[in-house]
């Protein structure tokens, strides 16, 4: 049941002033439910709450941190057509989508439990003393992964379950170790605040200390700000816009005691068309290209927003076949009216440019909120010289960008902002020819893929989701798969510690049989 | 030879205009050699040239990067004695101490080029392919760890050897692919001269791309702020003070493309002593940690600079003996009369606090630049409430705090700062009783020791040299030891990528065989 409450640890509670209701898109109307914004004294209760539940929760064994997790799953799928409705009524999205991104959310949820489960995941690593070294004897130092501290975490309004409020941050922030505020997106506030209710259910059920989730309702930006700068936070997860991103990676970098920020934010996700290839398929790539682009509307971090290639006829005969194909496609709906109002204000902004040429722009009639999809192309040098065109236009848009020669769409690649994908489709052995071009790409993206469509993110251990800036705010760090949880953990040693006042994962008996380096071997041998 | 010249990659260069000499602390006295200033165009040109070394460098063997960290390390052996005269004469530190560190620098190194040689850092993930998968098929994905980009290092005053030149953050930045920028220390220009060229000759002897290093001179601030803010460099390593290091982080975390700054920085290493270890060995004690407070005349970053405990007739008679015994410890030469007046002038703010009673105070005459080591005494309850008191007094002093109870004794570690390391010193089972305590002090630390010293700081795998801030920058990384390699990477993804395009460490083969993750297996086996 939606209440309009923020969960302050496990109570709800109402005490703001700023009240405000969700949108369903598709029928262009205001949804029914009232939220009540978070006032002051009830963030920072949510944060007093959080860094005391730190205090238990930090050493919770992995065992009783996965029921946690296998229960928030299990309290999600209970929500059933409930959350169903309530997540199309939000954005706009068919129930076939909210049901698979359901799946997913769980999936995270449940890979993260095994994870913490199994153990091996801190890292142990055991040096044993040598006493009778010299000149000095060698003391015995253990380490380990430890959680940072309270975590908050601001959702994607394009994925309001899977990256949202028992996302993939907060599933690898609680597999950490650290309490988790989820800030809600004010576009998605329903579908936050059921999930937030199954999080809550999931904690009591396994007896977690009171303060181990809150989910804190904002329609602007100050409550994100307020929770970010609150001494008490330790780390922040947020997926979204670059403007938005960057101003938390700003607020917490200026904090006198700065923390880590991961910022998944803006990407235009390059796809290199060889030669070749374009040669063998071309018609086909624009069907798929066309399908890739339009994807969910356009709303996926991963639409491919760009696509290079070198000046020929056949890639003038992409370019028309790509138009072509994209306006056989029915108009969907976008997220919000906000959402489209930008799509619309950054399309234009782009098509106004100097010479760059608009090839299709969906034309007919649309429903309020629809987005007309769109394909432009510019040749290599305007684009290189244009910074307006590299930045992202959130929606079904894409841009071809017709380069005279390898040097100049190498160059243009090096040129390009830091991405979460790179994609080249290649024939054969063609790339051989193309290094320097696949150099340059690979040292702009977090993933690259051949010959396949950028959006669609694996969740698997391989996967890497982020990349340099402003792809994220530190590339050293992926939002997708269970590495995820190395954003909120760091190492730590004990030294000469007492075997009965270790944690169990470096006690010498080696109690939960975890993987362990001991005096540089693998192994899980007992010491 | 020092030549007082900057490496410029492999060539020697000295056009900008402003001169510096070292000095010689303990004949307190300037060395002989003038050392220049690199001027904008040659910071520039460093730049540059580690760009485009990294287009080779990045993908660099384990094999050939493993020769020529090893080369490194040979070279700086070769130096010999004009390596130690050069640094005990910029330092003032005796000849066992240069000799000590050398033995680490050159352990450092040839440690990274055995994991780089080995291989399996890269943390090599697969997850292979499974076309069938319904409703949409699993791409192949593989994942490794690679290079950042060109690294700035600023090594630290107090380790011209192990955390400079050719220190840790180096070895880690070479041995992960990166290029590397020294900024010199000022206060040893000769001494890292000196490892630079012999760098820069194991560069050239093992067919390294000139610019893999640069070692640029500076007197002042401005030449590492620029090549901070310069849009070639991707990470910064840095081990100084608070204010030195909070300055770079600022500016890197300002720039269009923040990028990542490890510092190391400020430690004041609390020491909890407990009343069992109290009444046990206070006498023992009082001699060791006499020996730690003035360990190199007290300028080691894991200086105990801080000793707490409960309120006693037993610890005032420890407090007593501390006293006593630091007094009969001959003074020694600091760095450099910058280091001996910071010294001063913070000890003295440090002792003119109210109720701050200074117990011991290095009287008789000591030489120039000689530090006169001091030990203090405060209540818990002015401790805690004088932020002044929780600063480092970097040089041979220690304030030992009187706590009323283990309440307040818990309130006050939980209210310190981030620390390098915390220590506790307890008797048989007397720890159990104190679990409040040592919780607190392992949420503030980056490394906890049972009953031993916190300076010296041991190179292995399982040791953590950082801690939350203002310890570090960020303490999810370590800055001593092979895993801080992990500053310098990030982690990339292949999908669907051809066998034969894949670096070796991917490859079906696993030509290398290096321990890999393959679907969810740890193996060394071909796929």
């Amino acid at each position: 049941m939606i209440t309009g409450k923020n969960y302050i640890g496990n109570k709800l509670s109402a005490k703001g002033t700023i009240h405000y209701k969700t949108f369903n898109p598709k029928l262009n109307i205001e949804n029914e439910h009232e939220f009540t914004e978070a006032n002051l004294q009830e963030i920072d209760e949510a944060v007093q709450l959080a860094s005391h539940a730190f205090k238990e929760f930090r050493t919770c064994s992995g065992k009783k941190k996965a029921q946690f997790l296998r229960a928030i799953a299990d309290e999600i799928l209970k929500l059933d057509e409930e959350l169903v409705q309530v997540y199309c009524s939000e954005t706009g999205l068919p129930e076939g989508r909210a049901r698979g991104e359901r799946g997913r959310t769980v999936g995270q949820l449940r890979s993260f439990a095994d994870l913490v489960e199994k153990g091996d995941w801190v890292d142990a690593s055991i040096d044993t003393a040598e006493p009778e070294r010299k000149p000095i004897p060698k003391p015995d130092l253990r380490k380990m992964l430890i959680p940072l501290g309270p975590v908050v975490v601001f959702g994607a309004s394009n994925f309001p379950l899977a990256y949202s409020t028992a996302g993939g941050d907060t599933a690898a922030a609680l597999a950490a170790g650290c309490p988790v505020i989820v800030k809600s997106h004010p576009m998605h506030a329903g579908t936050g605040e059921l999930v937030a209710s199954a999080i809550i259910k999931a904690a009591q059920n396994t007896n977690m200390p009171n303060g181990v989730f809150s989910n804190i309702n904002s329609s602007g930006i100050e409550v994100g700000q307020k929770l970010v700068a609150h001494p008490g936070i330790k780390a922040v997860g947020f997926t979204g816009s670059i403007n938005g991103g960057r101003a938390l990676f700003d607020l917490a970098s200026q904090r006198e005691e700065p923390i880590p920020v991961f910022a998944e934010m803006g990407s235009i996700n390059p796809v290199v068309i060889l030669p070749k290839a374009l040669h063998e398929k071309g018609e086909s790539l624009a069907k798929t290209y066309a399908g890739s682009i339009t994807l969910g509307t356009g709303q996926f971090c991963t639409n491919p927003g760009l696509i290079l290639g070198i000046e020929s006829d056949e890639l003038s005969k992409f370019i028309k076949n790509l138009a072509d194909e994209i306006i056989k496609i029915e108009p969907s709906c976008m997220l919000h009216p906000n959402i489209i109002g930008a799509y619309e204000k950054n399309k234009s902004k782009a098509v106004n440019q100097p010479d760059l040429h608009l090839v299709a722009d969906y034309e007919s009639d649309v429903q309020a909120n629809f987005a007309r999809q769109a394909i432009s192309t510019v040749e290599g040098s305007i684009f290189l010289n244009n910074p307006t065109l590299h930045q992202e236009v959130f929606g079904p848009f894409s841009m071809v960008v017709q380069c005279k020669s390898i040097e100049e769409l190498t160059l243009i690649i090096s040129k390009l902002e830091g991405q979460l994908t790179g994609t080249l489709i290649a024939e054969n052995d063609e790339a051989n020819k193309f290094r320097s071009v696949i150099d340059a790409l690979q040292n702009r993206v977090g993933r690259i893929i051949y010959n396949g469509v950028p959006t669609g993110v694996e969740v698997c251990p391989s996967m890497v989701h982020g990349g340099p800036y402003p792809a994220s705010t530190d590339s050293r760090f992926t939002a997708v798969g269970i590495k995820s949880i190395n954003r909120w953990v760091r190492p730590f040693s004990f030294q000469d510690w007492p075997n009965h006042l270790l944690p169990d994962e470096l006690k010498n008996e080696n109690p939960n049989q975890i993987l362990r380096t001991v005096n540089g071997n693998l192994t899980t041998d007992k010491i």
